[in-house]
């Protein structure tokens, strides 16, 4: 990997030295954990990263504003911390997101890639810790414990606000086909069985509701992720981090994220209980289900466009097909529900991994932050691509609606306060066997006037409460 | 099955006529599904038929309020529905749990055992449906697709509330043991390793609020549920429902509950999006998780009595070996962990079964019933259990608990102000290899005197934020 | 719950004495765990109970074959499992499903029950265990932690079997249809999107495919269930059980069962291990998984009659709606589905269950055999219904299915060969424009006559590999 | 994104024109799949890649064989895909992990990669798909539903085999284990509480067992896998494909691959169904299941190394807290059990993904693609650092384990057979009372001698099966 000496540094821990590039400004204990956690090829989320840096971020201004640390370093660091925010430092986390112990190496690696890079701002050479130490002076007052739980805490916030805007939006586009289409009659499906008519945009209306309840879920979650346990230390009880610390790092907190947090009154709870991330991710799964449920019924409005039912038209994003010309998928309504499986399958990871927390702290926590950080970002993509290449860009087929319902014996149902429940009945079987539409057989039989056919099957009486035509 | 053609009653539906049992409250819709579902041995949950047969009361009470029923009839349906409620007639309801048909088949038993039954009171032959009719009559202006979802919140509120009880008692246990235990020390352990001293009773007061959290999500979530569909009819559009019974029957319901039901302003989408009940099971879900989580934590540290941790002693309620004479197991806290994981698989059939809705009605709702409904029995039972035989008379081993804490290196990090860093490294290895405690061997080797020990390593001090002894 | 004094006998264990029903066969322990899991209303499997009683009396056949137990006592013992296994007591077994302990309380039940039964054929009073006594007799050279596992592995094979005929029948169902359809043309659709032609038969042979793979699993994990740690006892190093017995118990357990059960060469890994209960599972699921596709293709085929594909008609089984005049549902592939999810939902209890075992057991165990034991049954249950009531009856809208095709620009892919994929495009595009059929169009446009049309479009060809028509 | 004009060309398809960097090797169908899928930061896994590859390698030399190819344009595509194999092109392959459309990007991805490397390998410009079609060309006799499922049967059997190999070497060092600790006594320990004397091998011997069964489970489900669809075209009809391409292609994939490859007699069956991957992810489930299980093991005995069990030492392998002094963690098993866990939610990825499959297809293949190769990839990678840096150099505590065990009842069992069940019991009470061994009290109490005692107690035969000391 290295070619000549001269690339390489050395650094001591307790279990010995190790060469590490000289240029690197992660140092032994970062790759340590690159080495014994080479499982995957995705290192550590960096929003994730980026939630950390800030917490020490804050520690190091707490420190400084109480004179725990001197100005000088406290400024280093400060202005380390900024560098890495502005992402230029983003290939110094090498972690694995499947690293073992609780998150100590993602600590660990923010701690001396701010220390080298503070070292470097102080024209010091990397790796001379003497100048900046990575656990002395950036972790100061801190443990794994309570920075990471709290950046984890931090991260998921900044991920919650984008979906909530995007189901935000999402329900909007809904409610404008609910407006859009709410005069056109279609026939409304129980158990995929033909049932009743009703209006295009009353099931878009229906869509919209859902989405307003996982946009407030979402939303209001944020409240419970509010509460962070930095300055409980290492299982919560605050040993060797003083009262003004704990007290005055929660305030710059708040201050540097912008974020209603609040300092937890029982850290050693928040320390160990993962509860909170399970509770979230359930809100998502909901979502999840909510996507599933609504892209699949998009797609089965818009199969065909002849063999299948083909009332809803989705907007051509690609070639469907390398084989058969002309075919178009509904490749947008796939992903949502397939991005939302995973959602699923990552709450998976997240309800396993926080049951078996042990103590006084949860030893999975890594795989409780990448799953729900993950779900986060993917659903709020897939929302906003699924709006965006999908929703709004909807359009209905009227006439195969029209054509769909008025095949059908949906319209029976209207009639049963006229004609009585038995007629109706032999109307709607012979409806079916002879292939003709209700209306038609209606007329054809004598049995109502045009006019009162018109009456009764009014569209804008029939799909709402209350006996037809009166 | 019956001997003699005297036994028996012959009903007809659309497929044909059936022989019933002559004294059967249910009748021919009910017997074809008992015949189309013989997949397990569970029947439909009680607390969702008695839920049901609220619904029809409720029905009864406002169609004959608004002169649609005629008060005879009306008056025997509902004499009919209380007698159900009394529970004698339990037997009657013979679908099975598994049924398909979005519990059709369970609105149609009611119907007919409530038809039988005014029937009976009205001294009519059971199966006369000229008297009261299932459909016509006791189902007037309903669909299962409306009364199912209904009735499905009022039995899962029914349920929560007990739960929510539940909880908040174990939360109060927690507490109670938090204060009886607040000077006990003991180590705390991160990962399994020995961490830093910390009091017994602050483990319990981390507890306590891990099921706080839990009460108020469930006490919370009750608002979600209230939102009912009754009236909405077959796909929600109200057809052949009047105005005037859609308002009334949900103020009749609300009444008859004492439950803050309200009417949902979008029925459609209340029949068919089930995101509702995946987000109740979440919640659920995140308070198995702590269950869990902490029951494993107790027996863990209850383990021995000798070649564990052994530093709590549950109560002994039942001999625990069929072979080793004396050996008693940590059934309760078992128990507890156990039907958590069962509400967690409880949790993938509710988000499942919700995820493959389709159009207007979720074809799977049965099972999504069944398995919420379950969860929140066996939730608040193992809840109850835990608390009463586990919680309330759990005891600690002040002594082993001390002699762990001294014996491990844990108390040196209160030394490391006044030791320094690398001093108390050297204690602390030398303890472990010594076999000596800190506190021994800070003695010996004159590092402190008695008082200064006794001062730094001030159970009341080591515990809290702050450095100890200062 | 009991009147007088006269009705109770009193037992007692090494936590004190307990008041019995005087004529109960259960004895102390089995009250202690029933007080103590009264979880849920769902006792302990029957299967599992006549499984553990069968290792009851395989042991007491063992230990009088060796001399290890006197003649008469023995003989009791095995009169008192025979008598159990005819199904009389069935009630007597009153501990829950949800029991914590490892199976410790189905095991005492079990004793209890044969002891009371033994000691009333040899003319004692019920709880005199002078005469058999429950551990020293019943449960002579055994644990829970041998028996239990054993137990389930009997259990659980008696079930695969009839799931594995079942299957084999379904294989079979849909081969017969296979060969019925194997000339009726239909549309293939990918993705819900008209594809390819395709003969209705082909798609039953690739559903008998599915199924032959689900048979063929559950026909071979058999094999992985013979393993048995009988003579283990407690941790699997089989103290106090002598060599003799070990191999007795198993050749007889042979014999009783008529399964090829055999001697674990390892009983310390059978006793705490329970890898072997996941992978059938995981195989259940492999199976429920091509239940809910298959049958959902099945509904949406069905799907309509007018207003879906409607190229499938299930049998009617029950009336469908409780509004809607005449409407039936595919109920059956819907408890097809449903029951499917439920299995994947014990999978999850399962998995769950097992991950959690410890050292030298799993103390989870009850809720792993549950789970399992009502995977096997209602799957096997929803198997049977599904064939017996939907696939031996399916019939096909032949003429529906030609009009879906011919509407379509399926066939079109045919003529790529002949006209050009260019041309073949235009083709398609003008056809679903102006809805004409691509036959229709190519008369029309006089591209092809007849004759060629007839040949190219032959449904022997078309669905066959090869260019069709050469 | 691009500067300046000539960075580009222009490629066509149904939906329009679309700017391309003029060097890109991937074409148009590859740009719109990467910006209607910017879903993660995940693409598609290389291993998927270079087996899709494979396949367009096997193809393209089956149309040389069978002079359905010319030649040239047949040797430069041959060229290309060992170019790409070679690994030099990685980059090029854009598409999103969580791309909707059953694969159909990946596999256009790869058309186009493979046209325009050919291309230049014939001196042509990128995008003169003239000289090398994507489709016509590339894709020849190809649909993506039967190169997608083909190849990721390809890959899933790589991935197969090194899992295969590590559980084997693991299986091997823990039986090494089982020889090494042989004659080291410790406790054994039921539900967390003191059992019985074992030997620390045999603890090892039972998990090389668990190993041996997932190794074996791995290894068997190979063949399951080897069954391809390749030549099924579309849905598995085969259209458009010669019979002559459909074996030749078959027998030159296994030629290519080495892999016993066979074609599938029924390709429609191998299109649609999933079954296959949701069984093999059920076997990775398996052994997820111990691995979780087996580490926790370790992890519990090794706790402490004072306040906990202590027992065994597992290697130190990097520092384990960023507070407290010398603070080592079980990180390995930790990782092991956490890597495991990410399988078991990849694993209801799978099933979702699969049972949502619909008629001639399953849209969700991509996730059951990523899942399973993802789930393959790090278990392996888990497996062989677990054996590598914990189970290889794991130690012992003698001393430890003797103490326990010792200061325990445990061996009271092994004294029944002498001094009665009773008599033990109280021996046993008054050892944990007065904490004494159970061998120092019977020296004290003169119950047995010395040489009785060591007799009795002799650890070669209290951990075998039989009486103790006959």
């Amino acid at each position: 990997m290295f070619d000549l000496p001269s690339d390489f540094r050395i650094e001591k821990d307790l279990l010995g030295e190790k060469n590490l590039p000289k240029e690197s400004y992660y140092g032994i204990n970062s790759l340590r954990a690159f080495e014994n956690f080479n499982i995957s090829n995705k290192k550590v989320n960096l929003n994730l990263i980026y939630a950390v840096v800030i917490v020490k971020k804050a520690a190091a201004l707490a420190h400084k504003k109480l004179k725990e640390l001197k100005d000088e370093k406290a400024d280093a660091i400060i202005s380390a911390c900024d560098d890495i925010l502005s992402g230029k430092f983003d290939d110094e986390f090498i972690t694995n997101s499947l690293q073992g112990g609780a998150g100590t190496s993602t600590n660990m690696n923010v701690n001396e890639v701010i220390a080298n890079r503070a070292i470097e701002l102080l024209n010091g050479s990397k790796g001379d810790y003497s100048i900046i130490h990575p656990i002395e002076d950036v972790n100061m007052s801190q443990s794994t414990n309570d920075v990471y739980p709290t950046a984890l805490r931090i991260a998921a916030i900044k991920l919650l606000r984008p979906l909530s805007d995007a189901l935000s939006k999402l329900q909007e586009s809904f409610q404008i086909k609910e407006n859009d289409f709410s005069d056109i009659l279609m026939l409304g499906r129980t158990e995929l069985m033909d049932a009743l008519p009703m209006m295009v945009g009353q099931g878009f209306g229906a869509y919209a509701k859902a989405f307003a309840r996982d946009r407030w879920r979402i939303y209001k979650v944020e409240e419970r992720l509010r509460e962070i346990n930095i300055g409980g230390n290492a299982i919560g009880t605050g040993i060797n981090a003083s009262y003004d610390y704990i007290f005055t790092v929660t305030d710059i907190l708040q201050d540097l994220t912008g974020l209603g947090l609040a300092r937890s009154d029982y850290p050693m709870d928040v320390t160990q209980n993962m509860d909170v991330f399970v509770e979230v991710s359930g809100l998502l799964k909901s979502c999840a289900v909510n996507l599933i449920k609504i892209s699949n019924d998009i797609r089965l409005l818009n199969s065909g466009p002849v063999g299948g039912i083909g009332e809803f038209i989705v907007e051509e994003v690609q070639a469907g097909s390398s084989i058969m010309p002309g075919k178009v998928n509904p490749v947008i309504c796939e992903m949502t529900a397939q991005t939302s499986m995973k959602v699923m399958a990552n709450d998976t990871a997240i309800s396993l991994a926080s049951s078996f927390g042990q103590l006084q702290l949860n030893a999975f926590s890594p795989l409780i932050a990448e799953s729900l950080l993950e779900s986060l970002e993917i659903l709020t993509n897939a929302v906003n691509v699924f709006r965006e290449k999908c929703i709004d860009s909807i359009k209905i087929n009227e006439e195969k609606c029209l054509e769909n319902l008025e095949a059908s014996t949906a319209l029976v149902t209207a009639l049963v306060h006229y004609i009585g429940y038995d007629k109706a009945s032999i109307i709607a079987k012979k409806a079916l066997k002879e292939k003709k539409s209700i209306r038609e057989l209606l007329l054809l039989e004598k049995i109502l006037t045009k006019e009162e056919i018109d009456k009764i099957l009014n569209p804008y009486e029939i799909t709402k409460p209350g006996i037809p035509g009166l």
